[in-house]
C-alpha cells in the first residue's frame, strides 16, 4: 500500500507531523522543529519545508509565534465533541419530511443566499477550463462527434478508466463489470429498482441523505433507518439483528464520508458488512460518491473491496468532484449486472454520449488525480476552518462531526434547540442550512443540521458561521 | 394555417402537383405541363420549374420520357396494398417477446451489418458540425460552462424554444409547462411512473414499439394491445369499449407516424381521443417523437392540441431528428407537472446541462427548422424509393404501410411467411430487419417486419432490399 512515490515531498512531511498531532504524539503547545531543522532532518529545500508548515498552519494544526517558531495549535484540541451514535426507533417513518425538503429546496433558486445547505463543491473549486478542453477533444474524436447513441452499458473508454481507478481502494474491476449512468442517483435508482419492489423493506443509515428517502418512497418501498455512528457508520450488530428478524431486500450504505453524518466505515466494518450480506443473502447497494475526497493519506477501501460473490453494487460518480451538471455516474452491479443494464435500457435507452467521452479523456490524461489532490487539500483546510469558526461561536454543548473526507459537517445543537427554527431565522439573513429533520422519516434530529464546507472560504463565510452561532444561541 | 411564406417556390409547385396525383386528379400516364409552361403558369424561373419537377421525379411521382416531356408515373400506383387494421386478442400477452428482442439487438454491435432494423436516421443525415458549433457556444455562454447542476425542471432557454415550436401544431405551451428529460424514453418513464403502479393496466397501440412494452413490464404493469389501423391509428371504438369495461390507468398513443406501423391519427381522431380521456378520466401519454418528420405540407397536430384540461402528457425529443446521443427530450405533463418534476428529481436529480444548452442554441438560431426541411425531403424520397424496391422484388400478396412521415415501413408478408425465419436468413447476408413479433406480447405478426428507410439510399441498400425480397419468396 506504499504510495510515497506519488506524493510531493512537502506533503510527506506535513502528513507525518499531522499524524503525530492526531495521535497525541505531539500535544498542544509543543514546540516544533524550526524550518532549518526540517530541512536537515528530511533533506529538503527551504521552500519545501516552508510549504509543509504552511500546509499544517492552513489546516489549523500548528501556529507560528513571532520570533519563537512553530507550535502545535491549541485550537485544534478545542473543537466540540462529535455527536453520539444515532438512535432511531425501529419502525417505519411518517411522511412529513417531504414538506420540509421542498421548503429548503425552494430557497436554492435565490442566487444571493449563502448556500451552506447545498451538497456540492463551489464551481470555483472545479477545473472548468480543463473540462472544456476534454469536451472539445470528445467532439473531435468520438464517432459522429458524440451525436450517436452510446453503447447501452456505457462508453467503453470511460468504463476502462473507472476500472483503472479502483486500484486506489484495492478493488478489482474490469471494463465489462461497469455500467455508466446519468449520475450516481441514476445508479441508485437502477440498482434499487432491480432489487426491491413496491412494499419491500430496505435498510439505510440514520441520518440518511434525503434523496435516498425520496427515491425509496417514490418506488413504494418501506425504509428502515438504523443506528449510525458519526465515525464508524452503521451499527452492524443492529443490522444483523434486523436481517435475522425481517425480510430485507437490500442494505444501502454510504460507506465513505456519509452524507450527512460524515462517517467512514473502518475496514473491519466493511468486511463484516459484506459477510452479513452473504450470510443473509441481502445485497448491499454501496453509494461511494464521496470516497475520492479523503483527507488522510490513502483513499478508504469500499465494501466492494471485500466482495467475493458479486453481492455488492458499487455506485459512484464525478458529480461531487468534477462536473455535477455532466450527470456522469456508474455502478459495478456484481451479479446483478444484466438486470441493471436491462433496467437502464428500458428506462432511458443509453446515457448522454459526449459527456462520457469528455470525462473518459479527463480521467485518461491524469487530470482527475491532479485535480483531486488540490480539491482534497482545499476541502480539508476548509473543514478545519469551519470547525474553528463553529467552535468559536456556537452555544456550549454543541457537537460537530469530524469527517475525514467529503464536504459535509453534521452539527448537533444542545437538546432543546430547534434547527428548523434556526433555518428560518438564518434564511432571513440570506444563509441557508439543511435542518436535520430532512434526513429522516422519523420524529428526530430536531436539534441537528447539515453544513457544507464546499464553499470557497472567505470573510463572508466566516462571518456567516459566526452569525449562525449567534442565532443558535438565541433560538 | 397557411404557411406558404415559409416555403420555397419550387416546393409550392411540386407539392401542388403531388397533391393532384395523390387525389387522383392526375392519373398514371397523364402528360404534365412542359417546363416552359410551368414557368408561365406560376411566373417562376426555368431553374425553379426544373427543380420542382426533379423533386417529383425523385419521389417517384413523375417520370420524364426522352423528347416527350413529363408524365405521371405508373410505378407510383403499383405499390403494394397497405396492411389491414391489426386484430390483437383482447388479453394480456405472454413473455416470449424478450428473447427475440435480445437476439435482434445483439446483432447491432456488428458494424458491417446493414441495419434496416434500427429506428434512427443515419448519421450522414445529421448536421453534426453545426451541432458541434452549438455545443461550443454552450460551453462559452452557460454559467460555469455547463458543469453545474441544471434547474430540476430543465434549462429555461431550451424549454422556451420547445414552447415556441409547438405553434407548428397549433399547440399552446409556455416555458413553465415543459419539463426536460434524458430523451423521450425518460419522458415516458416519468409519465408512466406517475400514472400507474405495479399491477395496473395500460392500453397501447398494436403493433407497438417494443421499448414501450419493456418499460411497462419493468414497471410491473399489465399491457392491453388495441387494434390499430396503419393509416388512422388506434381504433377508438374499441378504446371506448375498453375504457368502459376495465380500469385503465393511462392510454399510450404514438399519435404521429407511429413506430412501427406508420399511422397518423387524423384531427377528428385526436379530438375524439381527448374527449374519451376526459369522459373516462384516463390520461393520455402522447409519444410525439416523429411528428416533426412529416411529408405533407403541414406538421400534423397532436392530441395535446385539443387538450383543455391538462389530461394529455405530450412527450418529444430531438433523438430521431438531430442527435440521438445527446439524450435531450421533454414532456409537457399538463396537470401532472408537479408529480413528473418530483419523479425526475428523485430518480436522477436533473438532466445533463451542456447538451441542453447546445440544443437550445440550435433551436434558437433556426438551424433546426432548416435541417428538418432537408431531412424531411430526404426521408420522403427514401420512403418512395424503398416502396419501389419492395414493390419490385417482394412476393405477391405482400402489404406495406404508406407512412406520411417518420422513417419506418411495416411490411406484411403473405400469411404463411415467417419473418423471424427471414431475419435469420437475412442476417447471414449481413442484413438486419426487425421481425413483427418484437412489437407485441401476443402470438401475432409472425409474417410482418419493420424496415427503416433512415439509411442513406445507394446501390447497396437497393440491392439489399431486392435480396430481401428474393429471400422472402424462398421462406
Amino acid at each position: 500500500m506504499k504510495k510515497f512515490d506519488d506524493k510531493f515531498l512537502f506533503e510527506r512531511i506535513s502528513n507525518s507531523i499531522g499524524r503525530q498531532i492526531r495521535n497525541n504524539v505531539l500535544n498542544p503547545g509543543d514546540k516544533l522543529p524550526s524550518i532549518r531543522e526540517i530541512c536537515r532532518i528530511h533533506a529538503v529545500s527551504m521552500s519545501t519545508a516552508i510549504r509543509a508548515y504552511s500546509e499544517l498552519e492552513g489546516k489549523g494544526f500548528i501556529e507560528s509565534r513571532p520570533k519563537s517558531g512553530y507550535f502545535v495549535s491549541y485550537t485544534h484540541q478545542k473543537f466540540p465533541s462529535t455527536p453520539k451514535t444515532s438512535n432511531p426507533v425501529s419502525d417505519f417513518g411518517a411522511e412529513t419530511t417531504e414538506a420540509l425538503i421542498a421548503r429548503v429546496y425552494s430557497e436554492l433558486g435565490t442566487e444571493d443566499n449563502l448556500l451552506f445547505s447545498l451538497g456540492v463543491p463551489a464551481p470555483e473549486l472545479l477545473p472548468i477550463s480543463r473540462i472544456n478542453k476534454s469536451m472539445v477533444y470528445a467532439m473531435r474524436r468520438m464517432p459522429h462527434s458524440g451525436t450517436s447513441y452510446e453503447k447501452i452499458q456505457g462508453n467503453s473508454e470511460l468504463r476502462r478508466q473507472i476500472a483503472r481507478g479502483v486500484i486506489n481502494w484495492e478493488g478489482e474491476l474490469k471494463e465489462e463489470d461497469i455500467v455508466t449512468t446519468a449520475g450516481c442517483m441514476s445508479a441508485l435508482t437502477y440498482s434499487i429498482s432491480v432489487l426491491a419492489k413496491k412494499g419491500d423493506i430496505i435498510v439505510v443509515e440514520s441520518p440518511v441523505y434525503f434523496g435516498i428517502l425520496q427515491l425509496a418512497r417514490s418506488l413504494g418501498l418501506r425504509v428502515l433507518e438504523l443506528a449510525t455512528n458519526p465515525v464508524t457508520g452503521m451499527d452492524l450488530d443492529i443490522l444483523e439483528k434486523t436481517l435475522k428478524e425481517k425480510t430485507i431486500k437490500l442494505i444501502l450504505l454510504v460507506s465513505n464520508f456519509n452524507n450527512p453524518i460524515g462517517s467512514c466505515m473502518p475496514d473491519e466494518h466493511k468486511a463484516r458488512a459484506v459477510e452479513l450480506a452473504e450470510k443473509y443473502n441481502v445485497p448491499i447497494v454501496e453509494d461511494d460518491l464521496y470516497g475520492d475526497i479523503y483527507f488522510g493519506e490513502y483513499r478508504p477501501r469500499c465494501c466492494k473491496t471485500f466482495d467475493k460473490t458479486g453481492i455488492i453494487l458499487w455506485c459512484g460518480s464525478i458529480s461531487k468532484t468534477l462536473a455535477p451538471g455532466y450527470r456522469v455516474g456508474w455502478v459495478a452491479p456484481g451479479k446483478f449486472k444484466d438486470q441493471v443494464i436491462r433496467t437502464k435500457l428500458y428506462h432511458s435507452v443509453s446515457s448522454t454520449t459526449p459527456v462520457q467521452g469528455a470525462i473518459a479523456h479527463f480521467l485518461a490524461t491524469g487530470r482527475y488525480e491532479n485535480h483531486l489532490r488540490k480539491l482534497r487539500n482545499t476541502l480539508h483546510s476548509n473543514s478545519l476552518r469551519y470547525l474553528h469558526a463553529i467552535s468559536d461561536s456556537f452555544p456550549e454543548g454543541t457537537r460537530v462531526s469530524r469527517p475525514s473526507g467529503g464536504f459535509l459537517l453534521w452539527v448537533e445543537l444542545p437538546k432543546k434547540s430547534n434547527a428548523v427554527k434556526l433555518y428560518e431565522t438564518a434564511i432571513k439573513h440570506k444563509i441557508s442550512i439543511a435542518p436535520g429533520r430532512m434526513f429522516t422519516l422519523q420524529d428526530q434530529y430536531h436539534n441537528c443540521f447539515r453544513l457544507s464546507y464546499g464553499l470557497v472560504w472567505n470573510e463572508t463565510v466566516e462571518n456567516s458561521i459566526h452569525l449562525l452561532g449567534k442565532l443558535a444561541k438565541q433560538i
